[in-house]
């Protein structure tokens, strides 16, 4: 049973606030819970239902590792819990990332990406094409988010995500540099390079105009039909893919 | 004012069971409701707040229409709307669109695609690639729930969405159907045909086992990272983006 102070506790990490301050996040569902014991990242508690307790117990056996377990009732997972149909584990996990990362490419740089789902799908796309690095300014969704965790069906694991001022990074990078604009070079007609960072802008407004200048080619997805314009995570899904279709190429015929 | 009685029916469209009952649904935002006016689409009434009731009532004028308005208080929208933050405008529509449609190619099949935001992303990358008829078993979330239409941004409008039994649609059509899946044939080593149609399974689940064998090419977006999957309508903009790809060559060069 959980103690009420420790209940209040873990709900106080539902808020950005205080998952900034302790520098601890959430991660709910039994398959990334049991990715997370395998990794890297330090799980401070897996708290669990009596249904999932033995099998979390082997996992942590398994990896060796040293895990603290609380058993909760389902109420008390409902009251933890930020799903609407909350799963039988939730684990506590320190946040070890949040340091600058070396920018490994292709990589996906986000301005300003707003909607959990959105970078949550971001990040899913950017760990299928395998992009390894993604890199966030400030004023995008926190990675954390639990909404990106879920979105991104632990993707975040295995990605190298760094949070900083786009302007200067941008600006010394030697990397070609893609803005997704909607009236750039279509991508059906480029040779795209495999060392770039594929930038993507704001749900409403795009990329920011002080970044444009940063920006080696303004590159758009060809539209046929009568949409305004297409979600950013399809839109990041589709220029990834194009952008392997050449590293591949170069795979192919390096002397090209 | 809204009388109570109002009040309450608009409410109810709120659920499934009543959209069917009275072949009405909701869509919420000027923008949207903008576009529904100089549609075909036939509007039962416009709700809006004092706000915004003389623009509305200058696209109705425009238009040539004739369409009831009422005037709502802030509070009265925040009962009927399903948003968290209630636009000025509400339209309830009826929906004229549910009959057998004519096929164009290519097209989309969506197997069982339940949630409303993949749903709308898929009518979005289908309106922007001009995939012109998308089709959708009578398992998946429906069109006309509030959710779907949102994600949609309005590309419901220019999309004609039909509900059939898929298996027996697949087996009789002319036109190629190219399912997607996770061990296919990989998209960047084909040429795929414009006569097609593009199958789309669950989130979980993938495409019926049932309906398999309706497939003529098997598909799959090539995968180079550790995601286990791809959202379904990421998948849906990187296959429709290939198969335009294809469209255009035969353009270019028409004795291919």
């Amino acid at each position: 049973m959980l103690s009420k102070s420790r209940l209040t506790f873990i709900k106080s990490l539902h808020t950005k606030k205080n998952r900034v301050y302790t520098n601890l996040f959430i991660v709910e569902g039994l398959k990334i819970v049991s990715e997370l014991i395998s990794s890297n990242y330090r799980l401070e508690t897996i708290y669990c239902t009596e249904q999932c307790i033995s099998v979390v117990k082997d996992l942590i056996t398994l990896a060796r590792k040293n895990i603290e377990i609380g058993m909760v009732s389902v109420a008390e997972m409902e009251k933890i819990s930020l799903l609407t149909n909350p799963s039988e584990v939730l684990a506590v996990v320190t946040d070890t990332k949040n340091k600058p990362a070396d920018i490994a490419y292709p990589a996906i740089a986000c301005d300003s990406v707003q909607d959990p789902g959105n970078l949550g799908t971001i990040l899913r796309v950017a760990d299928w094409f395998d992009f390894p690095t993604v890199i966030l300014s400030p004023g995008c969704v926190e990675w954390q988010n639990p909404k990106v965790i879920q979105a991104s069906m632990g993707s975040f694991l295995r990605l190298a995500i760094t949070v900083r001022a786009l302007k200067p990074f941008l600006r010394q990078t030697q990397a070609a540099v893609y803005g997704a604009v909607m009236d750039g070079e279509s991508i059906y007609d480029l040779n795209l390079t495999p060392k770039s960072i594929l930038l993507l802008g704001n749900e409403g407004h795009g990329i920011d105009s002080e970044l444009r200048e940063c920006i080696s080619s303004r590159i758009t997805i060809p539209r046929f039909g009568g949409s305004d314009s297409l979600n950013v995570g399809v839109a990041a899904g589709i220029l990834c893919y194009e952008i392997r279709r050449s590293l591949r190429r170069e795979v192919e015929y390096p002397d090209n």
